[in-house]
């Protein structure tokens, strides 16, 4: 290979200002959002729209040069991020960022995959619909990373994952050719679902550059509580009394341990455990009303004390205001953050059925205590759809890092195999990248694995798309 | 090939009563539901359960035999039915009828591919637990047939198609290995998503033997109404007005032009048509609640006396019972019992973004009628989806057989022309098969085209699964 034929061309293709090789321009693309992996990359290459994205994949083809597509570089699990080779060029599809078509009446908009989430949910917002996508990130996370890697979130419980939520696609494939999948259809069965077969592939199938994207009514009033339970299995029937009185305006349901609050309560002074007395779990609930505040509170408020009445529930709190909603969540979202400000945890984005959850944690807590004597477990996470964050600290007074050096392999492994034998996943909504790459290829069948390398093979049978991502080499 | 021995490997492995080779034994697998094809077979195999299924796909592979997968025979494209080569296997997978599980905390169901369609409701059903997929054959079609063609059906505006009604599956692949992908998991982000990959390919890809399924919580009340409105765009007005301030709770919006009506009226005497006065278009409107009845019909009556308001909707009549429900959608399910009753129609299954429908239809209608003048259109369907069955029927006192002989290519292809100028598609619910494989070919991309070449060669390199369905040869 010519690097300096290849560079060449890129810099006639793009423009000089955006073919990056110096460390100081290169740098915030090389290292990923964790921190975990810094890689090297031959150059940053900054397409400004898909032709451009289609010529430069057919540059790279001709010259044999790996390609590493990136959106925001908010990924958690290394997918994004070049190895240390410095062979790879990383395609930044940031400047994609045009939202280029809001149908209002079909409930659909078409974005570039550059395209900020928060800027996807605006462009909803300002045609009077929803965007339901909703995730910490989404002020730097683009949308095609997100599909990149069918993001989950907070609202899949109603609205489903980043999957669920797009109708059609435009990608460049491996050869640098442009499939027009962009359709706004709610129906279409014309043959095989290439659409799908690209989301959540991490790009190495292909490219992609721009979506068509499902909108919905925006509702009119969320209402949010707390409720108090004693355990996991009560936290599992609030759950099926609350799917059977509201329906589909169950929009959220978040459970946090009392370990997480108490974390939070520590760290951030001003954010106090919101009940009177300590109790084993809190819920956090939210519906989603087409109708009015009211009504929604009195469904809300009926909910409760039906909970209450059944013993299902200890303690409730509904806020009274959209100020006290955004607190309730803000608690739920501080857990991470107060994660992060005591040290580094053994974290585990899993994710079993949501039936399976209280027996899941019954069985892996003692085993967690087993390898990790007094490590302290920070679980909380979507309970509505089964996903935890299953995250391990160190026990009180131990140095994090010492403890993450010692027992991450361990506890991780002993985790992933409860989560295995209790039929989940364990990558509930990150995806695998290079972090979970081998630990996944461990757990799939000899079937499934063959069946995902005959994919690979025949779309990408040069093995120039994201290699190393999603499965082992 | 030396059929005595795949034959007599067949009856060693499934017992002789499970191979049939009796015209009057076969015939009933061998003519498609609309007696559009009549195929023949080699022989008509009926495996008991998935390992089963298995070894025969082995068995057919080691003879070169290619295979034809079928449920209840209901397809509307010729996807189940082989050609009259006589060398293809018909393999039945009736007999796998077993519900396997039952989840209703993780809200799913797992339900072999042979279930009838009406028996996985029933079962969700006995769970106190709803599985919204509704069509016109759930008696005698099967869920394997549902997810091989991606049914979709009435409350798709709702729920989705079945292809978002489906968490995992069970697959025999082209090379008789047996992939358990039967997870009940709402987020798993391990890889290339093989499932949906099966979902639509009409059996061409590989066998569905089971499947796990979404189950939703029971609605308490289901409440109908039909509105009268002057034209589509009303109805589409309507449809916005509905999103915005009934939500999810809307779950059926059927539109059904006023010839319609008139011929379900005409041909089923006590099927009146419902208004005092004739309106061009009628509009049947369905919502599913889960609090209460009364809610329900507030929310109705609300709606409708908004869109009367609104200069939206002309007259309004609300089902007072169940029974009414009932009497109002056996109307829309009329329509097409009143086509049949008069003979045969030109059948088009589309759709166009939901935004399209008024513009589609202006400009469509003139065509056929410079096409076939005075032809008769019975235009009905999901408009919430955007599906429409846009059906020309001969002029009056035509005979409906030579018009068909006579204009049915010169429809179609007008027809198909105008969905796709409008960004739509021309197979919305029905699938390709046989009968729409060309078609669809004409209108995809060669990019499209290459890709789903390339999908079926990596896995069925031999071609023996459902040879000739879906792709041009």
């Amino acid at each position: 290979m010519n690097d300096t034929a290849f560079l060449t061309a890129c810099r006639n293709l793009l423009g000089r200002d955006h073919v990056l090789r110096e460390a100081a321009d290169t740098d915030a693309y090389l290292t990923d959002q964790r921190k975990r992996y810094t890689g090297r990359a031959l150059a940053v290459l900054r397409p400004a729209d898909a032709t451009q994205v289609a010529a430069l994949v057919r540059l790279c083809v001709d010259h044999g040069v790996p390609m590493v597509p990136q959106g925001g570089n908010t990924g958690l699990a290394g997918g994004a991020t070049p190895d240390t080779s410095g062979r790879q060029a990383l395609i930044s599809l940031r400047r994609l960022d045009r939202i280029r078509q809001v149908d209002a009446e079909n409930m659909t908009l078409t974005a570039e995959a550059g395209c900020l989430l928060a800027n996807v949910q605006a462009a909803a917002a300002a045609a009077e619909r929803l965007f339901p996508l909703s995730l910490a990130a989404e002020g730097s996370c683009t949308i095609g990373g997100n599909l990149a890697t069918n993001a989950g979130g907070t609202a899949v419980l109603r609205y489903g994952n980043t999957r669920e939520l797009c109708l059609g696609l435009e990608v460049v494939t491996p050869q640098g050719e442009l499939w027009d999948g962009l359709r706004g259809l709610r129906k279409d069965n014309t043959g095989y679902d290439l659409r799908d077969l690209f989301i959540g592939a991490e790009g190495t199938l292909g490219l992609i550059t721009a979506a068509t994207l499902k909108l919905f009514a925006q509702p009119v009033a969320r209402m949010t509580a707390l409720a108090a339970l004693d355990s996991p299995a009560h936290a599992l029937a609030l759950l099926n009394l609350a799917q059977r009185m509201a329906g589909p305006l169950l929009t959220g349901f978040e459970l946090m341990s009392h370990f997480c609050l108490q974390l939070v309560a520590q760290v951030f002074a001003q954010q106090r455990y919101p009940f009177a007395h300590p109790h084993a779990q809190t819920v956090l609930l939210e519906l989603s009303d087409n109708e009015s505040e009211a009504h929604a509170r009195d469904l809300l408020e009926r909910l409760l004390s039906t909970a209450v009445d059944q013993g299902i529930v200890r303690d409730a709190i509904i806020a009274n205001s959209l100020a006290q909603s955004n607190a309730l969540w803000h608690l739920r979202e501080s857990i991470p953050l107060a994660q992060s400000a005591t040290g580094l945890n053994i974290k585990h984005d899993i994710a079993v059925p949501v039936s399976q959850v209280p027996v899941f944690l019954e069985a892996t807590d003692p085993i967690v205590q087993r390898l990790a004597p007094g490590a302290r477990m920070v679980t909380f996470g979507h309970l509505g759809d089964g996903n935890l964050h299953y995250n391990v600290m160190a026990p009180e007074g131990v140095d994090p890092a010492a403890f993450l050096h010692q027992y991450q392999t361990s506890v991780t492994a002993a985790v992933h195999d409860s989560v295995h034998a209790h039929h989940g996943t364990i990558s509930a909504e990150h995806g695998l990248g290079q972090l979970k790459r081998d630990a996944s290829a461990h757990y799939k069948s000899p079937v499934e694995l063959a069946l995902m390398r005959a994919l690979k093979t025949a779309f990408d049978p040069l093995g120039l798309m994201n290699p190393g991502k999603v499965l082992p080499g």
